[in-house]
């Protein structure tokens, strides 16, 4: 969708070609290129920005390339950068960098800076205060409408945001927000009081980011007010802010659904170790794991040696389990990441989830029952029929259930991943199929 | 995260009781909790809201609920529900209808609201035209900001939106954009053209949605502008309902990612068949490609008759190959989603994913060696070593690059999901692993 800078400006170093891409490229589309690129290409091409629109460029790149991009800059360059971050930004690039790397930086800057960075860096990771923009105009409740707009003039400049604003009482404790618009809108000797809505939600600096980030988007937020445990009011978190969380955390959840660790960083410029690194240990755990099917198969090697046509159908057998346990577990960690879905919703789920799964089996035994009695003949294809409506049943109900459980306990419902409930399917799911197969052969 | 309505309430119908519970929780609370609702329970909680609260928490529900609650509704209250939404709700709301329902719906209201909503849904499904708001304060380039504040005060209170307000010259065609922010923190006699945005993007409203809604999370906008082909501003798509559209095609390709048809509406409230329904197709057309691993393993019965052994490892074998195409499909759909990978990347993936492949194999080889050895014996084990070397670099290389030729086609790449994979890698597998004994067997 973005354009990419010509190859052959880079490769020839055509400084004025670059500069003109440069200038006919919006500030975003610039950050994809340097995201895109190599560090060197990257730190050629942000050099070659003006100061005021390389800090604009650099606000809208990921930590990780923002890193990329610092590590090239020379001493004056760095500072500046460094020094016109946001602190809620700021915060996040350091969380992330090197110790060393960190300490250099805090130690470049001014002690204003340093001091709203810091704040925000005493917050552990993923909660709110990491991510929050602490340079916030808050409006006392008993000012006109036009007061209120007097302070967002002076104090404006400095703030992330300024279209919702924060509303105070004299011990600077949270009673609502007033929008801009209201502000802008209103009779100007209206008190803020009036306007002012009291149901937006708040949260705590040390409230989870991603939970806060999804209420934003449920009620249809802004910025969303961000307290301490007294209900003073410490700073907004910002949608743009909270998008970026979903967004990681979408992706997280799409990597761990398949059963990988979620890596940070862009999938072009990842390295094939780094690549192979996040997919190797769940892989080991699932090989591991998948060494119970060929237990099962040893325990039933002598119903094998008579019968080698079963053997036929056991790929497709605890494929089809697979697959459908990997359904019903992907709908219930989305379902409860979106918040449709709570832990003590279980028994609900269960039962809903081995019905859906009766209905299926049943659906795919006929069509197993014709494969197999076309292909090899009508026992074998009745073994097959009769455990796929088993197996169908028990794979959707575990699978859907297992995210809740794992909530329940506090994991990440999305470790439970397709992967994982399709590898414990395809042992139990053997199980299954060569008792039923004992049953229709009478052994 | 949001409290729940006390069953007891509506099993007992308490008006009064549901009537405080009502006024103590926030208009996204009410609608949270109306989406789980069944329709009866549903209407009548809606019916205890007074007029102007009803609207809002209207507003916050998706277009299924909001169809399942006006179905309850009697004609006055349905016609003031539906004559005080935004017109692009209204149009999406009635796309998702049935014919008749839209019919009566559009019947009832006002020639001017009915006008803007047919205009809205004069544009294709899941085009930016169905999502954009019509109502929009456009601002001449020639006005200084206090003139351009004044148009704000003067028609702001029927707009979606004031915070991103387009920059039109005489004929009403896109010059940029200029905020709320830049107009209320200006000198109020500088001019508009001063203090606009010539780089903020535009769209046109028959562009595709889901792309628009992602350029602005790239971006980071507020609303963006939507133009005609001739330039001229017809309305903003604002950040809410692009946020809506980012999470329905991410729930969308988490369902894709599991093989099941995405269905629209609440996990809870979905029944039974509708859930069975949506993963059918894909289980259908997934057992039939399964047969092809029964046509492989027939094939190959006679090397299967004489060393039974081998079927041991049949599910470990192609478990592991699914799992390790389906993280490299997942990461390329995922990547392809947030617009990291772009389809003319089909040969550089495919060469990574080759090596990501091949050092997971040998990584696992090993483990395999030691589990077959101990499990049965070295030559079984040294086929199946090397064949997981084999099939992960394979299974890596065709997940990854089929989800990039499927966009290449112009086909959603989500569709190439796990379970697609899996079952394409599994009958592959199979002939690799045969192939690779024979060899080992010297048969």
């Amino acid at each position: 969708m973005t354009a990419e800078v010509p190859r052959e400006l880079l490769g020839s170093n055509d400084i004025a070609g670059l500069e003109r891409w440069l200038a006919e490229h919006a500030p975003y589309e610039i950050a994809d290129e340097l995201a895109r690129a190599e560090e060197v290409e990257a730190v050629l091409l942000f050099r070659l920005l003006d100061k005021d629109r390389a800090l604009t460029v650099f606000e809208e790149l990921d930590p990780v390339d923002q890193h990329k991009v610092l590590s090239g800059l020379r001493d004056r360059a760095f500072r500046d950068v460094v020094e016109g971050m946001d602190p809620d930004d700021r915060a996040r690039l350091l969380g992330e960098a090197p110790a060393k790397f960190a300490r250099h930086v805090l130690a470049g800057l001014s002690p204003r800076e340093r001091g709203l960075t810091a704040a925000l860096l005493g917050y552990p990771e993923h909660t709110v205060g990491r991510y929050m923009s602490p340079e916030t105009v808050a409006v006392r409740h008993r000012f006109t409408a036009d007061e209120a707009l007097g302070v967002v003039r002076q104090r404006g400049p400095d703030a992330e945001t300024v279209y919702t604003l924060p509303v105070i009482d004299e011990r600077r404790c949270f009673l609502g927000t007033v929008s801009l618009r209201d502000l802008v809108l209103s009779p100007p000797d209206l008190p803020v009081a009036e306007i002012a809505d009291g149901f937006t939600p708040r949260v705590r600096a040390t409230d989870d980011v991603e939970e806060a980030a999804r209420l934003m988007q449920d009620a249809n937020l802004l910025a969303l007010p961000v307290v301490d445990s007294e209900d003073r009011v410490l700073g907004l978190l910002t949608i743009d802010d909270a998008l970026e969380v979903i967004e990681a955390a979408d992706t997280e959840d799409f990597a761990r659904q398949s059963a990988a660790t979620p890596w940070t960083g862009h999938y072009m410029s990842a390295s094939v170790v780094a690549l192979a690194r996040s997919r190797a240990l769940w892989l080991l755990l699932l090989i591991v794991a998948a060494t119970l099917t060929v237990n099962v198969l040893q325990f039933f090697e002598s119903t094998l040696e008579r019968i080698t046509a079963l053997a036929l159908f056991i790929p497709l057998l605890v494929g089809t389990g697979g697959n459908a346990g990997a359904q019903a577990a992907t709908a219930a960690v989305r379902a409860l990441a979106v918040g449709e879905v709570r832990t003590r919703d279980v028994p609900r789920v269960a039962w809903r989830e081995c019905r859906v799964g009766l209905l299926l089996g049943a659906m795919l035994a006929v069509v197993g029952l014709v494969i197999g009695t076309v292909i090899v003949e009508f026992t074998v294809a009745a073994s097959v029929a009769v455990s796929l409506v088993l197996v169908c049943a028990w794979a959707a109900t575990i699978g859907a259930t297992m995210p809740l459980l794992a909530r329940w306990v506090g994991i990440d419902p999305a470790v439970i991943s397709a992967p994982l409930v399709t590898t414990l399917v395809d042992a139990t799911g053997l199980v299954i199929y060569f008792l039923v197969a004992r049953f229709v052969f009478g052994l």
